[in-house]
């Protein structure tokens, strides 16, 4: 509890001495990152040319034991996956909208998996534009890198 | 675009073939799991003690590295996460409130780097009770597992 009685402008001045932090081990491979980030790139691509299934398939791991973490929702397996994106962004006419991926940081723990954090944005023609961030826990198969588990969260405010 | 053509029943009928899905490498080790776990429990432990600083030095990384996702906002560094703690759950009187998890899932990635992710809730006297879900990226280090990755997101509905 020692800490507890640091007060606030101390504990801002200490914030920023090394000797106040761990570390952890940390794997660096600049290629297997971008290969990351490739992958996103091309789900981008995918989405912005209207091929949901491109999306899907070269982004996600085809499994049952896919997860996809969303506000208060839990969505399992690639082929639940895809008919939740189809219902929500292609049935009843609906737009895709244009998707964009911005301020991506990988994260890679050992040379097979990683994560990538960032930001998403989608934006439409007749509704608002939505966005917010994700996490992306990565695998790398066979295939090249899938995504194992994504976490989207939605901001409150996403601007115009 | 072969799977474009396939209708939604057909679909679902393969949803189960294991001739469809892909894998991924697996890392399972029970104590490891189990110790990644035990530290949020000790959060829970802690949280509910009303023990702010050990909730967060017992779970995440001490590092200007560690980083908080929530809805849209992106906190980073251990210190700014305590204080966004602080200033959140116990300034002016605030009620820190009754935290639970549930529905934990432990996917090791390698023997020094794995997620947990499940359900968090609080619970308020004076308040309605909020919630949602998790996505912690921990890495083990010297004092134990630590979270260097935390993606909160709040359910629109909690329930009562």
């Amino acid at each position: 509890m020692r800490r507890a009685i640091v007060g606030r402008v101390a504990a801002l001045a200490l914030a920023s001495l090394p000797a106040c932090t761990s570390s952890a081990s940390a794997y660096r491979d600049k290629d297997q990152s971008d290969a990351m980030e490739a992958v996103l790139r091309t789900q981008e691509s995918a989405w912005n040319h209207g091929d949901l299934e491109r999306f899907v398939s070269e982004g996600y791991l085809n499994s049952p034991s896919l997860t996809f973490f969303s506000g208060g929702d839990v969505s399992r397996g690639f082929d639940h996956l895809l008919e939740r994106y189809r219902k929500r962004y292609q049935e009843d006419g609906r737009e895709m909208g244009h998707l964009s991926f911005t301020d991506l940081e990988t994260l890679l723990l050992d040379p097979s998996s990683g994560i990538v954090r960032g930001r998403w944005r989608l934006e439409f023609v007749k509704e608002p534009a939505i966005g917010g961030l994700f996490t992306l826990v990565m695998q790398r198969t066979s295939d090249g890198w899938r995504i194992v588990h994504d976490h989207t969260s939605i901001a409150a405010k996403t601007g115009s």
